[in-house]
Parts: C-alpha cells; structure tokens; sequence
C-alpha cells in the first residue's frame, strides 16, 4: 500500500500542480441548486488541474442528510473520474482518543477520505486512533487562516530559554508525532511568516495552505514559503474563488476552470522561478 | 424564548438531578446491535433521572448513514418522551468563521440541539456563528479529560506580571465571549484541581464535566468543585459506566437505570452536604 506521502507526490506529478480546490458548496452561491450536480460540473471542469480535493464537511452537514448523501456521491464521482487525485476531508476533528477512534473510522473508513484535517487542543495522544492510519494523511490545524488566530495561537509560551508562540509549539510536537511519516500541518496563506517558520521547523511534512483568493493570501509569496527544496510537500487551497468565479448557470464550470487554469499557472511560475518545476 | 440557562435550570430542577448521559453507542460494547433500539431502551430507562442527553457524534458518523439516521431518530424520540430534557450536542467543532456558520446551522438547526460543544483554537472570532444562537448553549472545550491533556492546555504563558497557562486562559477568554449569557465550558472530572479554578474564574457560566465513571474522574470533589453557590451551572457526564452496566440483552437498560440512580444520587448527597440541596 502506497504511503500517503507518495500517493500526494504521484497526484501533483500527474497533474503538475499544488493546486488543492475547496469543495464547499454554498447554496447561497451556487448557481444550481443540486450540491451533487455542482461538485461534479466542478470536478470535470477541473480534474486535469488539481492534485487534491478539499470538502469541508461543514458545508454538507450543514444541509443535513440530502448535503451528505451528494458528499458521498462527488467522492464517489471523484474517485471514479480522477482516481489518482488526493480528497482531503476537512472537519478538523479532535476529541480524546477513544472518541477520535470514531471519527477516524468516520473520516478514512466510511468516507474513505486519503487524508484529513485535525484538531490538536487535546495532545498528540489523543491523535493515535488518526496516526494509527499509516497510509492516511494526518493534517494538524497549526496555524488557522482567519483574522482571529492569534487570540491562542500566538500566545508567547514562557518556556525557559527560549521564546516560542503556541502554534510554533503544535508546529513542533506534530513533527514529534510523526514517526510513521503520515503527519502534515495547516497553515493559513494570510499568515506568511508563520508559513516561512513552519516550512522550516518542519521539514519533509507536507503544509496543506488554504485562504489564497476568498481570503486574501498573497499567492507567491505563500508558494515560495511554504514550498521545500527535498520535494513540493504543499498544497494550496482555494475554495470560493473557484467554485463561484462565475454564478451564471451556463458558465459556471468554465468559470471555475479558468481560475483554477490560472491560479496553477501562477504557482507553476513561482516554482520555475524557485528552480522547482515540473 | 426562554434562555439556555433558563433550559438548563428548568431541567435540573424537574429531575432533580445534574447528572447528563452520554449517548456514545459501541457496537463492541452493546448488548443489543440497533442503534437506535439502544438508544431508546437507555432513554426510557433513565430519563426521569437526568438534566441531559449528549451524544458524542464521533459515534454515529463512525456508523455512516445508517448511524446518523439512528441519531436522528434517537433526539425525536428524546423530545417526545422527556420535552424538558436538554441535547447537547458533543462534536468539538470549530474551524474559521465562514465554515463555523455551517457547523452552527447543521448542530442548531438540522439537529436542532439545545446546546454544541465547540473548540477554541481559532478564537472568539472564529465562534461568532455559534454565539450567534442567542437561546442555545456554547460549550468551549477548555480542559479535556484525557491523560495528555497537558501537552498543551498546561504550557505556562509568558503574560506579563501573571502567571497563567493555556486552559486558563482559554476560560478567561470563554467569559469575554460571554455578552449573549449564552457561554459554557467543557472541563473534565479527571483534572480536580483544573476544575476548581475555572469555577472561581467563571461564576454563573455552566461547566459540561465528563469523564466520571470510565475514565476515572472522582465524583464527589468534582461535583463539590464544579457547582457554584448562586444556582447549579454544573452537568456531570457519564457514559460508558451507564450504558454497559450491564452488557446482557435481558437488563442492559435496568443495568444503566441501576447506575445513573446510583449517581444522581451521590450527586446530589454532595449538594445536600453543600447546603445546595434541591
């Protein structure tokens, strides 16, 4: 069974990009009301330009079992339509481990998601029942993308001898919790220091970076931090700027597939610039 | 409409009692493999002795589809047999501000609970969707139960002129999100001393304490340390130890009356011993 590392390197190499896009159907954005027909004219639309999906499960709880029933079946038109592409289940899931032993078979099993993101407020031991998938992807919310992440996660930490922010403490345990190389970090595009410490305090991870566009991460910036040398080991997110680049029934699709066109070409172009193309 | 504090009180004074269950179904565990069948047998058994139900949806999304229709089904069951009973929903979600809003809609809305365990980690502005449900409770997730809960809630933070660690300041943050009286806190059984002082830090704000029974806590000081003087604003969560009293097809469900009795009882021996009798 491939590790979930090399399944990640196969999907960007196939498809020559880091692009990761968002599937967060809105129906206040949407311009069909079908979450299922959506996400499948936005898959086909894309597929060639993507190496991971990113459903936030939020969004299909949110409209109950008729939202998770067209979950189930764009994974399944996804695995079908594009099987070597990464779906990453974002719920950022954490409870104490004999309760994440539920979500993890949740996550990997019954959704049968390649990866995940989760929570780490409750310690790296309560992350076993996820870590004990060791062909999984395990993604650990490090540094969150919204105007409000600092209330914690730069809280300075009086440890002795040196100075140290709460999110550049997780960042550090989860390298910690890495030993069957199936742990990866979360880390907003709008925070781009904190990207650069992370890229560098944790090498050979790989940083799933969401918040470009809708959020208002500056792309190239993000691209050259949170890229490595030994390997890509980053996806970026975007999610809203894709799927809703155009809200015209007729062109949505196309609409979705040039900004996705676009925003891999302007990550291509940082990797040339960086001496890390295809 | 009344308040959640308003619910909360009207429960605990009709059941006399403080004593939440947990709804966790484990197939490994249960004597009998419907779901929802067990479920209604625990409710029936038990719901003249406790304030609340929460079940943990770690449990039934480990089921697919089949176990959140059990779910479904389990909180009709539960409104139209024991009206007055609090749900609290248990999922520790929490994400950034746009996804928070599905989450708060599928927890309040789709399910309909009286009250959500949420978590902090993306800080009070990231919650401001849930806050927004002015009648329903917010459980922040402040010290949970497990054996590692250290790693991270009790590093020490550089605060200038105080001295103060993680979890404490995720309480003192929970009271200043707190506008709406709509706020509470999740901190376990297991971590006497955590509770105390997020007592005395969060007067009139009730605190959700699990890990009773199965995971060790010890009843009597947490039920002396959690409640407060003016009113209760404590609900002590058992699970395991009440739904697999007894694991036969026969009793389970006199099994799990036997223990929640057992409990509410000693629980309110300490309020009697307290002066705060009912």
């Amino acid at each position: 069974m491939p590790s979930f590392l090399e399944k990640l390197k196969s999907a960007c190499h196939t498809s020559k990009s880091l692009l990761c896009v968002g599937l967060d159907p809105d129906p206040s954005l949407m311009p069909v009301s079908d979450v299922l027909q959506f996400n499948r004219a936005i898959v086909d639309a894309t597929r060639d330009l993507v190496s991971a999906y990113k459903p936030n499960l939020a969004f299909y709880e949110a409209l109950g079992f008729e939202g998770l029933h067209a979950l189930y079946s764009t994974i399944e038109h996804i695995r079908v339509t594009a099987p070597g592409v990464i779906i990453l289940g974002d719920g950022k899931r954490g409870d104490i481990a004999s309760t994440n032993k539920g979500y993890a078979k949740a996550l990997f099993e019954f959704w049968g998601f390649d990866a995940a993101t989760v929570n780490p407020y409750a310690g790296g031991e309560s992350l076993e029942p996820f870590l004990d998938y060791e062909d999984r992807g395990i993604f650990i919310w490090c540094r969150s993308s919204n105007p409000g992440a600092k209330e914690f996660q730069d809280l300075a930490l009086s440890t002795p001898g040196t100075s140290m922010l709460l999110f550049q403490r997780v960042a550090l345990q989860a390298a910690q919790w890495n030993s069957r190389r199936n742990v990866g970090l979360v880390v907003g595009a709008t925070y781009l220091e904190e990207l650069k410490w992370v890229r560098s305090a944790c090498p050979g991870m790989p940083i799933l970076i969401p918040g470009l566009g809708a959020q208002g991460g500056e792309l190239e910036k993000a691209v050259a931090f949170g890229i490595e040398k030994d390997g890509h080991h980053a996806l970026f997110n975007a999610s809203r700027q894709v799927l809703y680049a155009s809200r015209e029934k007729h062109n949505f699709a196309q609409g979705a597939r040039r900004v996705a066109q676009e925003l891999c070409k302007r990550i291509n172009g940082v990797l040339e610039a960086e001496g890390r193309g295809w």
